[in-house]
């Protein structure tokens, strides 16, 4: 750790890797927070990652697994045999065994189904199956369910001899099902509580309970659990049969994640996920993916300024000008942008509701773009003494302001209406229109002025 | 709603309280999902919202409030009178209620505590005292506690005679207490299903629980749930005094909506909320004082194009290229600050890991720098067909790349080590550095060739 001699904390899993000592890195492992763990982990090469995770335990392998963010979980389980592979994500909750698993290449996904013993490779493929932002998606597939004809007593019975097994599902609704597995009921345990061992279950159950579609997408979830105070609903597919439970604390989780996802996206991370373990070719060619079409963009934006150059070669001081009224401009409509992105993700805006929009962000716009021409006009006129030059850059940053402000406010809207991600586009088509409007406020408003600017 | 006349599905609901007609409101808001009650509300004035409240019970407003954003909701019930206010508020969960009650100005805080009952203000109040995102901030008060002295029977009768109050706890734990509060065990309830009514709780109870402390801070809870899955802890105070249940879904939603206040910071939005029904002076001050700094900062860093006049009349194509390397260079920078704020958000860096953030940064950004330095500068080279003017602004593209990457990689780290929130400062401390190395790169590298620049 020659960047960082103070920290050695670190230095005791690598040479416990080196030294292929199972034995210390477990310990290691299991003495520090999951937390620590993650960071531990993250900083060692590739190689000693895979070489950590083949000297574990399945089981302890697939508690470090599930500690790691996914993206990286995926690679180093690619390096793993197949058979390594299987075995510790054989070990993870359905869930996650299946993101993880959707995040492997193809190929490397489908030698590790091939390993998998046969039922559980049919069950881990169908949760692939799902997009990763929908009910099935989201839902775990361990959980009770019983059939409709047993009593109270039976399923008291089931409890305490598989208690043990049963410890770790997080339980505390049953779930009824008729022949071929229908949902009919949920039963509450604690409603047993309150029963007679004989009487039937269907007595106690709450019949026709609420319940989601397995492809119900996030959104629709999380309007779900808004509405009602519940801790987890069972998910069915279209004929009704019961497929699994959606618990409310991964729908959050998910929800969270999509934030994440977009704020980087915003930023121009393209997958919406990088870490800096991910290999520099991967994470160069992906940043320059966003970036050669921003270069494109701006380059067509600067042409504005090529055309009006005689303005510009006479009053050479409004060069100083374009770079501002450019990056105040993306200022003022990344504003806007940020609060429609909120304010549609929060359901208080529509996609449609563009008049709305426009007016709120109109009347922003006008203010702020008149305190802030005023200050960049007063500016220019003391550092060149000509009210004329202060009046131009004044009009052309308060006009733009207006744009960009209004621009910024519907980019979004008329995104996400079209089925874009307005994470993604909302940035370069915001300054790559406020660019060109600003330049051009501000070169064609001097060449208006231009007897008044040369002096 | 002249705006969108084709959609008449919110009139209803001004007629409704135009008419001051309270059956028909009621009737309309709890025939539609919460998220079109919220969208329709957040349509209306802020008087009409305000008669809407009134018109209503104190339970359906509440409800009603629980379904707005918090700072939508604290605006409308200052618009109430103290009483009807104090009503709705002591219908909400304990801790909504210090949610909303925290985002009123202090007057009308304390004027609608002297309306509530004495005890119901007392509790509000210390939930008050507490960070939001805090143990104490994001518990709830609702749940089930008994004394160690108490037996499985004793319970169950509990359990049976307040079935009804508990059905709203999301209960599956009773926390059992010492003399004085102090907490001393969990008792699952589905263990109880396994224990015969004489047996004393202390005998069932899981000893010595998993606790936090109140005032533990999210990302400490958040570690907590990584660590622990749980659906929740119970929370104790300095003296081991159980005063409140953190729940784990309570815990993502707080991490989701700091995720989504960081996004709003990162585009200027000061507060980390606004919504467009808020006032207009409001909204624009706001967003002004985070663009007054920003263009005392822009006006700083174009400074460094005044004091190259000379170069840049010379070479008058130069002004197309400025704009554009401030902003590929912001586009660069940023892309780096993100992965770095989600790298410091999932613990894979610390603060403290300036060099290897650095090593990875610069290696992506010679890389990025040179491909958009090569893109840039073949087309000055066509456009002005002249390789000299190409090889200033490829270099400078190039090595403003460099710069870029690596102090945006940087900056978040170095504001979070110093305390600094670093959404809100990363952007504008980035741009301004990298906007004056850019001018500098530029106007300095074309000074040194201006013989091979001017033909």
């Amino acid at each position: 750790m020659t960047e960082n001699p103070s920290r050695q904390s670190f230095d005791p899993l690598q040479a416990a890797i080196d030294a292929k000592d199972s034995q210390a890195i477990s310990e290691f492992l299991y003495n520090i927070e999951p937390a620590e763990a993650r960071h531990a982990v993250s900083q060692l090469s590739d190689s000693d990652q895979s070489k950590l995770l083949e000297s574990l335990s399945y089981e302890n392998a697939a508690e470090l697994v599930e500690d790691l963010p996914e993206a990286q979980a995926a690679r180093v389980l690619q390096r793993l045999s197949v058979e390594d592979a299987a075995a510790i994500l054989s070990e993870l909750p359905s869930d996650e065994q299946a993101d993880v698993m959707a995040r492997l290449p193809e190929s490397g996904a489908s030698a590790i189904l091939n390993a998998m013993p046969a039922a559980e490779a049919r069950s881990t493929r169908q949760l692939m199956a799902y997009p990763p932002e929908s009910a099935g998606g989201l839902m775990i597939t361990e959980f009770l369910s019983y059939r409709e004809d047993l009593t109270v007593g039976d399923v008291l019975d089931d409890l305490r001899v598989h208690a043990e097994r049963y410890r770790s599902f997080d339980v505390q609704y049953a779930y009824i099902v008729a022949d071929g597995g229908r949902l009919v009921g949920v039963l509450r345990l604690r409603d047993l509580l309150l029963s007679l061992p004989r009487e039937p279950i269907s007595t106690v159950m709450i019949r026709d309970p609420l319940r989601v579609r397995d492809d119900a997408p996030l959104q629709e979830l999380e309007r779900f659990f808004d509405r009602h105070s519940l801790l987890g609903v069972p998910a069915v597919d279209a004929n009704g049969v019961l497929v699994g439970v959606v618990r409310s604390v991964d729908v959050e989780q998910a929800a969270e994640e999509r934030s994440n996802r977009s704020f980087l996206k915003f930023m121009g991370i393209v997958g919406g996920e990088e870490l800096r373990t991910m290999p520099l070719r991967y994470r160069s060619m992906r940043r320059l993916s966003w970036l050669t079409v921003n270069i494109l963009l701006n380059i067509v934006a600067a042409s504005v300024i090529a055309f009006h150059q005689d303005t510009l070669s006479a009053v050479i001081a409004l060069a100083v000008f374009l770079p501002i009224i450019s990056d105040m401009s993306g200022c003022s409509g990344n504003q806007a942008v940020a609060v429609s992105l909120r304010e549609l993700t929060l359901g208080v805006i529509r996609p449609y509701e563009l008049w709305r929009v426009l007016r709120k962000e109109a009347a922003v716009g006008v203010i702020n773009g008149i305190v802030l021409g005023l200050l960049l006009g007063i500016v220019g006129w003391l550092w060149q003494g000509n009210i004329v030059l202060g009046a131009v850059v004044a009009s052309a940053l308060a006009l733009n302001t207006l744009v960009a402000a209004c621009f910024g406010g519907l980019i979004p809207l008329c995104l996400t209406a079209t089925g874009q991600d307005p994470a993604l586009a909302s940035g370069p088509i915001l300054t790559t229109i406020t660019d060109m409007t600003g330049f051009f406020l501000v070169l064609s408003l001097a060449g208006a002025a231009l007897p008044w600017l040369i002096q």
